[in-house]
């Protein structure tokens, strides 16, 4: 046991020594500070850049980063920079910090829309790669970052046709450190792809809490929040989370999220004229359709 | 230790001896088996009825039920009878069953939906209670029947004005009997009140599932499928459930369905305007109602 324990030992640090490199976080929130935290068990020197000096402090007593600054001066050591701010401050923070990278410097981002953030950037840092770590929990900022959130979670990469292939190999190279399952996708098929998936679903939702709360009998409202449990609990979820972010998405994937949600409406007054018409045989032919077809998108060990 | 155990198990058994019972229970699915073995556990003698001779044979060796049959004469020594079959079944067995009752028999049922139950039964039978006791779980049938289902969970009676006092007294200890929280309202209090927050997510949900499958971009379908996780899992979840339930749901609660999707339909609508024409503050704030009003419908130790 211990001469395999040893043998595995040498090999994981022989890979390690191999690719150590000095890596950049932008934005200690939850994605930048669990980012730091797995970088830093891998043996990577993690520098934090954050606007708040208080953000970099806790991100330095958390052992989330080697040292953290806000200072952009800290990143011209870094040969790989990860953008983790929200959606709207990626580009401008890029522009910021453009004049402190050494040219050689790959930078990379976490925003969950790709094609905008790719059109914007690509332009001005030639050595960019578009990314989408799909990882995330109901908590945020540095205080719920985690070691191993991006485990077996997917990690979309959006080349386009301009990204050098050295810089999408290093992104890649630490992603599969991270444990993460890697997709590789132009930015307009990611969109397309999380619109969906993810954005969809938060606008559906979101409709589901609006329509039951403009229930003006008193009593039935206040028996529905007290009969609501799993069912309700599960539909509402995304539509009752963070609002900046739902609008973000709205705003960065705007013309994907409209698409998807015209089909959607669509599907909804079909389904509406079923039940007018009590046409129950083809509403039982989509609900089979439906059952047939989710267990499609629904992979790993907490699908039900 | 052991004089407190023994005080506690003399309680128990002093109040289950004031309450011992004949109960029949009809229909050995889920619901009907589940209670059948809480009610042996409390001391009552259970028997059960299903139209089926291989379900009764099991219900009897899994201990759900003392005595099982095809032959509604043995409901003839039942005191309450719990009617526990699909919705569609339960107003044609009450009318099989009526013949062999004792007119002092206290009935009740478990369907989901109550006006139109209540309304086909109170005139065949004036000691009926309407109940409908929210615990379910994926797995149907007697296999997946299980002890505790019921408690902590809201079981709804629905007396109207012509109920006798007696009968609903009788369903409602046995209720608390199963732990359940107990709540009163009208027939159509109810079936309004699960119609916002059970039925409306399973269309809402359909509709998810139907539009995402309407992407005729293969790449971009499977890539969702790739990229699906918890958002679209929890959304999609009622939404690609029983297709049979979801049918009897719309049958039976057509017209209160029909008002809440409505209801969506109009506050979806409103959430594409805003999208459309880039109201972001609009946007924003409905957003913030919903996260403000979702913790009034999510109780208990599961609620995110």
């Amino acid at each position: 046991m211990g001469q395999i324990k040893e043998l595995l030992q040498s090999i994981l640090s022989h890979r390690t020594r191999n690719f150590l490199m000095n890596i950049g976080v932008v934005g200690l929130g939850l994605i930048g500070g669990s980012l730091g935290l797995d970088l830093r068990s891998q043996g990577h020197q993690v520098l934090g850049f954050s606007r708040r000096a208080s953000t970099c402090e806790r991100a330095i007593a958390r052992g989330v980063v080697d040292d953290a600054s806000v200072d952009p001066a800290l990143l011209a050591a870094a040969e790989v920079v990860f953008i983790c701010t929200p959606l709207a401050a990626i580009v401008p923070t890029v522009e910021q910090l453009i004049p402190y990278l050494s040219p050689s410097t790959v930078l990379t981002d976490v925003g969950s829309v790709k094609a905008p953030i790719v059109e914007a950037i690509t332009p001005l840092w030639s050595n960019f790669v578009g990314g989408h770590p799909m990882a995330g929990k109901a908590e945020i900022g540095i205080e719920a970052a985690q070691l191993g959130l991006f485990a077996l979670k997917p990690y979309v990469l959006t080349p386009v046709a301009t990204t050098p292939l050295q810089a999408l190999k290093t992104v890649e190279k630490i992603a599969i450190q991270l444990q993460a399952s890697i997709y590789h996708c132009c930015p307009d098929e990611h969109d397309r792809a999380v619109s969906w998936i993810s954005h969809l679903p938060v606008m559906s939702s979101a409709a589901l809490i609006a329509a039951c709360m403009s229930e003006t009998d008193p009593a039935v409202l206040t028996l529905a929040q007290q009969l609501a449990s799993s069912g309700f609990r599960d539909t509402s979820r995304v539509g009752g989370g963070n609002p900046e972010l739902g609008v973000m998405m709205a705003r960065y994937n705007r013309l994907e999220l409209l698409r998807s949600l015209q089909h959607y409406h669509h599907h909804l007054e079909a389904l509406i004229e079923y039940i007018e018409q009590e046409d129950w045989i083809a509403l039982e032919q989509q609900l089979k359709s439906n059952h047939l077809a989710r267990p499609q998108f629904i992979q790993g060990p907490t699908s039900d």
